[in-house]
């Protein structure tokens, strides 16, 4: 997906939130916000949007030199997903079908975003989402090609919502390779978060490679492209910086998501606030 | 008030809208951007927003050339505001204290905003706005200066609103000098606009001399000082500009507004959506 104009005052939304997490000096705030609006014109709207909005979070890593500002809020992410786990893994064993109780499971913890959020309950608004109908809803074709599957390739999004990823991984009879960021980027997971949210003893963990908060294919390692192009029968991406950056992905490809904007929403033809489960291009629904 | 840096992404957010109404040209409207971003850095954060909002306003003008772009916006707002004016006249005449919902009346015509507002409906929220209560009340104490004036300085706002404040003015037994901007800045008010609105034969309609969606003191003219500076007895100013502009004013002030950003609400201490009748800190309540 391309950034779109709309998406540039959102970087600076974007820039203010973040910048606000890992600095509460006013002066050094107003500079990352000059020197963000400064890089706007690097922007380019061919781009893939998680790649432009690097440019925030290397400016605010450049004036406060802190690495992982999200530590703190990812782990307390992790901990409020675990400690709602059970009930909502009661919601989706005593489902009329597990499978689809537990994609929306999924894509419900995709409420967990503190990049395009500016405020959730996570309690709550995970509970609300699974008695929502899917708004994009290819599941039956998700249902049909994840039954012959033997390898999932499946993305992994934000710290927290990864607690409740296990919960569609249990429902997946097949080897899952779960992927995630290379390094700390906003709150989204990297291997740390994914084992800390109990995923280690049901599937492989592994980095991308990506340093975005996405899946930067050019960015990513070896391993992770032998099983995105091929290696794995069917990929799960989560999120919205995962759709932005794969969209116009050839693969066996399944989108999971909650849409946070109008941008993204526009893009999907559909409202903000839906739970999308979107097959890939290459499947020519 | 000063700019917070929560104005900041607002400002882009402003010039974005403001841009897509003078311009669908996206290369135009991304040099806009651009070169709104790398301005950033000029803004500083002691001066009023209004007057760092008018980097906006200079380079979508620089850029489109178009002098007036919400020309026929303004006459649109003034059309539907004027089809509903006999029904928002009848709720006032009505009311058990028809100065009180004049004042309202007044209030919600405020909600015609295309500077702060993404989104409204001028009819159904004017309607809303006129069953609602004040949030800051001040009411009795400008109900009993306004009893007293005998010239009443009026500072107009937004186009479309103006039709409104005929009904506050209607109720005010003074001499009402009704002054708006120099020159067409957003969808704010100029002479035209005041008289096409049907003020010009209740009042008298004056230019303040400030060229900023706003009362930028400095940039006003001398007629407009000699009333501001006590030859008024009441000044009635409307909207989030002018309070942004004079909110530390010494004068004999009223200030009604709707309250349409976070930061407008939380430096007036209450709630995004409030309606606001708030006497100046010269009263000293």
């Amino acid at each position: 997906m391309k950034t779109y104009i709309d998406c540039i005052p959102c970087f600076m939304n974007q820039a203010l939130r973040a910048g606000r997490i890992s600095t509460s000096d006013d002066i050094i705030l107003k500079k990352i916000m000059d020197n963000v609006g400064g890089k706007l014109k690097d922007v380019s709207l061919t781009e893939v949007p998680p790649r432009s909005a690097m440019i925030i979070y290397d400016e605010i890593f450049r004036q406060t030199g802190i690495e992982d500002p999200y530590k703190k809020i990812k782990k307390e992410s992790i901990d409020l997903a675990k400690s709602i786990l059970g009930q909502i893994r009661n919601m989706v064993e005593s489902a009329p079908d597990p499978l689809l109780a537990a994609v929306k499971a999924a894509i419900a913890g995709n409420i967990i975003d503190f990049g395009a959020c500016e405020d959730f309950d996570i309690k709550k608004d995970v509970k609300a989402s699974m008695d929502m109908d899917l708004s994009i809803n290819d599941y039956e074709v998700f249902k049909e090609k994840i039954n012959y599957a033997r390898t999932v390739l499946y993305l992994g999004d934000n710290a927290g919502e990864t607690v409740f990823d296990r919960l569609l991984i249990e429902n997946i009879d097949a080897r899952v390779v779960y992927a995630v960021r290379e390094k700390p980027i906003i709150n989204d997971a990297v291997i740390e978060d994914a084992v800390d949210s109990g995923l280690a003893d049901i599937c492989e963990i592994i980095s991308s490679g990506s340093t975005a908060p996405a899946t930067i294919l050019e960015e990513c390692n070896e391993r992770f492209l032998g099983l995105y192009h091929g290696g794995a029968d069917i990929i799960i991406s989560k999120g919205q910086g995962n759709y932005e950056s794969l969209s116009d992905s050839n693969e066996n490809i399944f989108f999971l998501l909650k849409t946070k904007c109008s941008v993204i929403a526009r893009d999907l033809d559909t409202e903000t606030g839906a739970l999308v489960l979107k097959a890939g291009k290459n499947y020519d629904l």
